[in-house]
This record gives structure tokens, sequence and C-alpha cells, in this order.
């Protein structure tokens, strides 16, 4: 993909206070992977395993790592944390489109919000009573932004996001298309005559620099707040249940269900599909494998894991059937283990 | 959170037919949990294994059953199912927010729909040719409601709900954001062209008093309708598909997946994470633990389960080893149990 | 469920080329299952298993297969493949709803957006900059199509469904309500100051002839595109991550995610609640169960399965504790092998 203009090499190494080897005049447009790049793009390496296909390249640029700096002779970018580096040039060279400020037309205002005149309000969008809405904020078409809910600096949504009164989004934050904040949590009550709903009257408070992918969901809380702390980026399609807390810089990949009450650390690393029970702590630096459960607090920093990879259908019916018999099994293990132990003692 | 005005505590002991115990003229404007309550709040005990943090309670009131009775000083509301009279005290102080009887001048409602005077459409609402919009019913922003839909009495959407054509909703349920109802279900045929489309031409039919939550997605029957009976209350995040019932009472938690023609009972509990597969029957009464799977019909009301546990990832990895190894461990096993029967019969 | 209008059970064969049997005049306008059809409708039988339903059945006519041809006295369509001539049947009978052309006056088009005067643009859409709206596209209320987004002939977005920028949805596609297509992938670079988003500037290139379930999303590519080919179905709630390829007539069956650069094959079919790590190449004709992961590309069609079916909960966890002590039997079992060879040597 092209972008807007070009940049000279050396433009794009400020960006990630890159080190220029070769010509830093070398013009730059787009973004292209070592095989696919074409005269113009910028590449990346950041794995050494890759260096063939630096040979081949035809990008007019690379960035790699001190460790790969000969590996080319391409005009290049070095840097301790390549990939990193890349993002920040890919940034600079595509940068968030801006939106034009102002409020759209057919946009629905109430008169009792506070609209930033930088911020942009796109059509069909709706602004509740005594929403404050920041500097720079982009809301999306179509967008719903609750009573009192306040956005800071900068929030961007996309189109058709969500926010249920009183919810907080802090600063740079990014919540993608069809995501919705602050639905009632899942509180009821038994009773004779069914389930009573209980009120559910705490907030979502997001800290600032947190991503929220499409159509995620994140409730609010039964009493208390349901929080997102600074930089936590959530994929598409993750259920955080009321009174959750993810703690900063916590990634969670889609598919995800986090139960209610349960409070993640910071920089965590949650697979996609998996699943936790409510209630838990888990403590800071942990990672789950993809399609995992975790169903007891974690108090140690570690990889914890419970998936099961597939095989042909016939080799996991049979390890099923097995598993399903292990019981039984045992059982002829321990009599076996009883039958020669016997005779010694005899 | 405060809630707009103060209630005494007896007032809010009738919303739930509760004793008042110590002074019943206190008056509460909030709810809190019992550590973190303040002044002017009540409280709950529904559990005895927390009177220890009852002692130290900031709240005013406290709602706790009569095993509890003595196990404060504090003015209190005995009832007898503390946590569903919390719920109804909760209610009392925390009504759901009314909404302006009228059209929002920006909705498009299609001339032939007919509108209750004191239902509520918001901005950007759609509704369709046929449609019905009950007494009381609140349309949000951005809903779109199909042609010939009916909306009982009291129904409230929350913002972009969508509801397909002829779809019905019963009395005083609730539709949280995104949640999309009567969206064609999966079913095609295969033939030489690739896979034909089959025309689904049943509805959704939700009864009263359901709960559905936020990007939940119920699918319309192919041929027959998809049924929700009375009080089904189901978490975000939830696949329904086609020519499913789902019994009156049941709950849903977040993240399930009910395949096409699966018939839940009444009163079941179906955990976060489950799938069903198809044209299964599921008797009243049945549990499900989270992240487990159901691939036959249920007769008898318990628990059913399969989820397993995470563990930290070496562990499991040595246990995934050994399962996999199973068919080789059980052949090992019959053959030491055959040389041990052999001596013997000789 | 009533068509618009009747049809002769002969206008109905010509639908599917099948042969009828018995009176062609016989008049039909609906569809129902064998056990609930009323006179008027069409019913089919698929599996001869249902022979006795076919007995008693009130349909005025039914689609079978040449070896149930003699089973009923009904007039009749006879079709090699009854299920797709059912669909082709039903398709004639109930024809996607049409959409007066034109552009609803509360819709936002952009000026420089070009619209195919046979296009519908519902209430509440927004079209965006430089956007290709072609012949007889059917763009719903709420309905977000992104700048410079093409839209092929005869596409159908239902309600709220969203198409970021520069996104190409190919002829006959059909996008279900709260679908977004193009968000961004979810990349980042870890630095010193926290997680980096990577511009994602891939798009999202569906072919011809797809259908995409409610809430569905597929992420843009992070450099080159994310890739839906032609008459690919995906069911509801699933999520394709970005630079995904899914090949031509796949199946994905609801709430399954496909993580990052995943190619999955032609004609393969994927259960409900499946997972896929990234990075994977599936080839053709794989079959996938429900609820299994799939860890490892793929190079030979056939079924592939991880799922454990749900058992009495007891049951299940003395299984499971079983599972854990696995480790501990084969230890056993190892010593009871060395035990009983010993002796042998001596």
């Amino acid at each position: 993909m092209e972008a807007a203009r070009s940049y000279t090499l050396r433009e794009l190494a400020e960006a990630c206070d890159g080190e220029v080897v070769g010509d830093p005049h070398v013009l730059i447009r787009g973004v292209g992977t070592l095989q696919q790049a074409v005269a113009g793009d910028v590449t990346f390496l950041t794995n050494s395993l890759y260096r063939d296909l630096l040979r081949d390249t035809c990008a007019s640029a690379v960035i790699l790592g001190p460790e790969d700096r000969n590996a080319t002779e391409l005009p290049r970018i070095i840097s301790a944390n390549p990939y990193a580096c890349y993002a920040r040039v890919a940034q600079r060279l595509f940068p968030m489109p801006t939106a034009l400020p102002g409020t759209h037309p057919s946009a629905v205002v109430d008169p009792t919000a506070q609209v930033s005149p930088t911020a942009s309000i796109g059509p069909q969008a709706t602004v509740g009573a005594g929403a404050v809405i920041g500097p720079a904020v982009v809301v999306g078409p179509g967008c719903v932004v609750g009573d009192r809910v306040v956005l800071d600096e900068g929030v961007r949504l996309y189109p058709r996001a969500v926010i249920y009164p009183d919810c907080r989004i802090g600063a740079r934050s990014i919540l993608h298309a069809g995501t919705v904040i602050g639905a009632d949590g899942f509180g009821m009550a038994r009773d004779a005559t069914g389930w009573v709903k209980i009120p559910q009257v705490g907030r979502v408070v997001i800290g600032a620099d947190v991503e929220i992918g499409a159509n995620t969901t994140v409730d609010r809380g039964a009493i208390e707040d349901t929080v997102i702390e600074d930089g936590v980026k959530l994929d598409n399609q993750i259920q955080i249940a009321h009174n959750c807390r993810v703690g900063a810089h916590t990634v969670i990949a889609g598919c995800t269900g986090i139960s209610g009450s349960t409070h993640i650390g910071r920089n965590c690393r949650i697979g996609g599909g998996v699943g936790m029970v409510g209630h838990l702590e888990i403590c800071d630096g942990v990672t789950v494998s993809g399609f995992s459960l975790i169903t007891k607090s974690i108090t140690k920093p570690g990889v914890y894991t419970s998936s099961i990879p597939s095989q042909p259908h016939r080799v996991w019916m049979e390890t099923l059937a097995n598993l399903r018999a292990l019981p039984q099994w045992v059982q002829k293990l321990k009599a076996i283990e009883q039958m020669l132990e016997k005779p010694k003692e005899e």
C-alpha cells in the first residue's frame, strides 16, 4: 500500500531513533514484506532465520537489528528493536487518518454535552446529556456516546461503537467498530418468581492508550467499576464481565471470555479463545496459552495451559476412549501392583 | 454510586417484603459492598463467611438473612433471600432510566408502523413497515426494528440492537447494544455449483422478561421458529442458532454457542464458553460447567462437564504427551495382564 | 410461513431441474417440515430413515430422491439432490426481499462516491468518499461503508454492517447485521514504553457469493490483504484475524476464531467453536470437528478433532484426576515392566 507522500530514509529513521546505513536520501512511500515489497517500500527483518529472503527482496530499504547489520547492501535502518522500529516507521508513513473538526449535521448532540472544538463527531452519531468530548476526539459514524460519558483527548471511536452512560475512556484510546462498553453485567438473584435483575450501577473506566477490537464487550460493574488500565490491548470479540480489572499493558487475543470480578495483572499475555472463571486474581506477567481455561488464581508468573491440539479423528477417538476408560486401567494397574508386591511379602 | 433521591430503610424494605430491625428512618441513597460502602449506602451479607467484613463496614444499613439477624447493630433488613432482597432494593434506588415518549425527529418510522404514544423511539432508530411498538417500549439510538416486528409492552432495546423482520419480543424484555435477533440461520445445501442458500423463513419469538446481552445473536428458524421462552437470561456474545428453543428461566453465560435445532429445557444453567452440537434435547434443570461441550441429549438433571483447568505449561505438556501415548500404555498394561495370567493357567 | 404468491409444482420443479410425479398443477404457497407442514406446503425427505413421517405429512407435495420415488402418493418432485432442490424451490417461493432503488434522504453519501442508480441505500447509512456501490446493491439501515470501499453487483448489507476503508466485497455476497469487515488486525510491537501499534495497511478482499453471519469480524491485513474467496460461508460471531485466507467454498460454523496469517484451503468444513493458531497452512478438503484446536499445518484432507464431550460432573472429575496423575501411573507401569523383564534376564 502506498502512503500519501514519500519520506527519506533519514526522516523515517528519526521516527524510531534508528541508525541509517547507506543512502539516507532514498525515498520511501510504502511498506512490504521481504517477499512482496516493491521498489519504494521499506521492509524489515526481525528474525535472522529469514536472511535468505533478504537477499532477494525488491524493497528499497530494510529495517534490521545490529546482528544483521551487514546482511544486506540496501540502504537500511539499524535498530535494537527492529519490529518496534518498523511500527514507528509505518506510523510515520501511514498516520491515522485525520477527521475534520466539528459535528456532522446528521449527528444528534445533546445541548448539555461539552464537545471540544477540535473534536469530530461523525454522521448519525449520538452524544448524550452531560457527555464530555475532549480535544481531537473522533467519534465515528453511528457511534452512541451515552449520558455523562467522558472521552479524553485523542480518543478514537470507530463506527457504531456504543458507550453506555457514565463510562470513561482515557486519552488516545481506540475502540473499534461494534464494541460495546458498559452494558449491564450478568447479575441476577433467583427467587420464586424467576430471576430478579440486579441493577448494575458501576461504570467502565478505561485508561489511556488502550485499544479494543471489533465487537468486543466490556460490562459495567455491579457496584464498583470495571477497570481496563493504561496500555491494555484487547483483540476482537472478547467478553470482559462486570467488576473485572485488566492490568496495564496486558494483551488479550480474540474470542476470550473473562468472568465477573476476575482481576488480571499487568503485562500479562492472554491467548485467544481462553476462558477464565470469576473471582480470580491473576498476578503480573502471566501468559495463558490459547484455548486454555483458568479456574484458579495464579500467583506466579509463567505460562499456563490446558489446550489439546487436534489429531486425525480416529486417533483422537481412540485416545478419548482410553481417557474415559482410565479409571478402569488405573484399577487394573493397582491390582497388578498388589499382586506383584504380595509374593515378596510372602 | 448515588441514587437520584434518598429512601428510608422502611421504604426499601417494602420493596422486598423485608423486616426492618433498628431505625427504619435511616436515609439510604446508594449501595456498596461490605468493604467499600460509605455512609448513606445499604450493603448486604449473603454468606455468613463474610461476617467479619460486616463488623468494619461503613454502610448505614445492611440486608441479611435471619441466621445473621444479630450479627450487626446497624439498622437492617432481614430477608429469607437477602440477595434477591438486595436486587429489589437496588431496583428501587436505581430504577431503569425513563425515556421521553415520542419519536426523535431523526428516527425513520414507516408510516404503516403502529407506535404506542407512550413508546420512545430514539435518535436514528429505524422502524419498519407494519411493526407494532407497544406501550412504554424504549427503542434506543440507532436500533433497527424490521418490518412487522412486534415489541410488547415495556420492551427496552439498547443502542444499535437489530431485529430482523417478523420477529416478536415479549413484554419487558431487555436487549442490549449490538444484539442481532433474527439473522438468517446457517443453512445451505451443497451441489455442483457450491453452496445453495436455504431461505430461512422462520422467525425468532422471544418471551416476556427475557434479557439478552451485548452482541449476542439469535438466528431465525429455517422453517419453524427459534424460541426463547419467558424469563430466559442470556449473557453477552452468545450465539443461538436456528430452530433452537431455550426453556423458561434458563440462564446462559457469555461466549456460549448453541448449534441448530437444539432444545434446552427450563431452569437450566449453562456456563460460559460452552458448546452444544445440534439437534439435542436437554431436559429441565441441567447445569453445564463453563467451557464444556455437550454432544448428546441429556435426559437427567445434574451437572455435566468436560472442561480441563490449566496447569503450568510444562506439567500440562507432560500430561498431554502421556495422554497421547495412552493407547500404547494400555497395550502394555494388557500385555502385562496376560503375562501374569498365563503362568497361573499353566 | 406463507409466500407472497402461489406456484404450481411444475414451476417449482423447474427451479431445481426436478422431475414431477403426480399432479403438476397443485398449488404451493409455503414450506414445512414433514411433521408440521400444512395443506399448500411443500416438504422434503432427504433421509430415507424418515419415510414413516412421510406417511402422515399434511404437505401438499414432497421433494425426494429417486430411491424414495414411490414412498408416497403425494404429488412430488424427484431430484438426485433433494436438499439442494428444496433450497432452490424455497428460493423461488421466498425470494430475497427487493429494496427500492435510490438513497434514503437520511443516508449520508459522500459526493465522490459512485452509486449505481439501481442500488438501494437505506436510512441512516453512511457511504464514504470514493466508494463504489454497484448495481442492485442493498445497503441496509445504519450500515457504514468506508472510503473507497467497492461493493460489487448485488451485494447485500444487512443493518449496521460496517466496512472499513479500502475493502472490497464481491458480487452477490451477503453480510449480516453487525458484521465488521476491515478493522485493524491485532498487531503491535513491544518496547520500553509499552505496546506500539503497527499500522494495518492491508485490506479485506471478499469474493463473490460469500455469506457472512451476524457480528462476525474479519480484520484487514497488516501489510498484505486478508482474503475470503468465492462461495465461502461464515456463520455468526466468527473472528478471522489479519492476513488470513479462507479458500473457496469453505464453510465455518459459529464462534470459531482463526488467528493471524493462517491460510485455510478450499472446500473445508470447520466446525463451531474451533480455534486455529496463526501462520498455519490447512490444505483443501479438511474437516475440523466443532470445539477442536488446530495448532499445526494440515497437509492431508480428513477429519481432525480434539474435543471432549461432557460427562456427568463426578465421572469427569474422576477421569480428570486420573489424567493429571497419568505421569505417575506411567512411572509405575514402567517399573512393573522392568520388574517383570528382569527375572527373564536372570
